[in-house]
């Protein structure tokens, strides 16, 4: 880092799923020196990526709140990517080490990405990797996600039915996140599979708000974002055990 | 817990990727109290998951090693589990909280799965979710694993090449798993589908022994077992920037 001393490091650091305790130890490190936080924000309202990283913040840092439209579906524009990076290199410049919040982990479609493309090579960037969704919800579930040769596919909801179909075809097992409003489309998706009775619905992991469900009870058309299905096609995935005592994670 | 009041708590603990700096602050604190751990370990020399714990114990724990055949392709038999359990139940039912060891999350490809059908129902048994090697992996290789509405497969190497070919043939980006004495046969499918340019290859993230390189510059018909190839079948994914630089994470 001698050819760098004069910039301050830009962290991508992983924040996990909500429970600020799921917070590593590094990054928690990083949160108590770290000079200048930024995060992604809705253009109206608290930044969840913020909230998980609050207690551990010994305050006093310089802020920049990122707001963009995390609306259903929506990829922020180009240009809010280009100024944060802008604010971002120019503290790095002037010395000061700069935390990206991140939720989960930053590189697993995590918007941290875009600006790393954006500040690669004009001053030090690194990863903190951290605990994502994937795992949280399926940890929720009392339901392992992977076993032993297992093929497990990610496959986000908003792509098309027939493409989720396809996608689903050849696995054990799938994750299929960002439901938002394509709940309702992915459940059609199941039901013309006879996957629904194969499915459970994680909400909010980690949360106090945490939510784990059979698909089968789940109705509506629409889900948060912070929330998965998890699709296990190998029977004895499933278990003989009651959803209500997977769902706790916990068994008297 | 009422119920369960005589009973210690058997944590699944998530302890990440190798470097003891990313365990959680909630699985460290379970750590410092924990009065029993519990680990898989090799059937002669150390524990990894006990190795990532160590800096987080305190001393004086009762120790239970679960020693398995941890070789290439091997699943352990049904009586280690079942021996396994039957100790940690009797630690649980003498009142003592038993803090089993897991490399990265608890249930992806993670042999606590097999404790914990043994357990629930028996036992209070919680889930500590951990940073997985596969987000560690990519952030290592300062390559995004996912962005957008990708698909990811995970893809466990010991599957038959045929298998292997077909699961890669539908996804944006794959991560190959428990490479070991499969990497040969993995190569020979990458390139037959052309995709060896589009593969990464990394071994031990997170650790100071961590080495990141493309497949091309990837020789043998081995790896070890905590090694991952991670493929972007997008080119745009892949990136203009030189290997060297992003396998630090890190651009001056």
């Amino acid at each position: 880092m001698s050819a760098n001393s004069a910039f301050g490091t830009v962290w991508g650091l992983g924040l996990g799923p909500g429970d600020p305790e799921l917070v590593t130890i590094k990054a928690a490190a990083i949160l108590k020196r770290a000079a200048v936080i930024a995060y992604p924000a809705p253009e109206d309202g608290d930044s969840f990526a913020r909230t998980i990283a609050a207690p551990h913040l010994p305050g006093g840092q310089k802020e920049i709140a990122i707001r963009m439209n995390l609306g259903d579906g929506a990829f922020p524009k180009d240009d809010i990517y280009d100024h944060a990076a802008t604010a971002i290199l120019a503290e790095s410049k002037a010395g000061r080490e700069v935390a990206v919040l991140c939720e989960g982990d930053p590189f697993f479609y995590g918007s941290f990405q875009y600006l790393y493309g954006r500040l690669s090579g004009r001053c030090p960037v690194r990863i903190v990797p951290g605990v994502s969704s994937l795992m949280a919800c399926a940890d929720a579930a009392g339901m392992p996600l992977t076993a032993r040769n297992d093929v497990l596919s990610v496959i986000p909801a908003p792509l098309p039915e027939a493409e989720i179909a396809r996608r689903l075809e050849d696995c054990e097992a799938a994750a299929i996140m960002k439901l938002g409003r394509h709940l309702g489309k992915v459940r059609r998706v199941l039901q013309k599979m006879d996957l629904v009775d194969r499915t459970r619905y994680v909400e909010r992991a980690t949360l106090g708000s945490e939510k784990v469900m059979a698909l089968a009870e789940m109705h509506g058309e629409s889900a948060p974002y912070f929330s998965m299905l998890l699709v296990h096609k190998r029977a004895e995935a499933w278990g003989n055990r009651s959803m209500a005592a997977t769902s706790r994670g916990e068994v008297s």
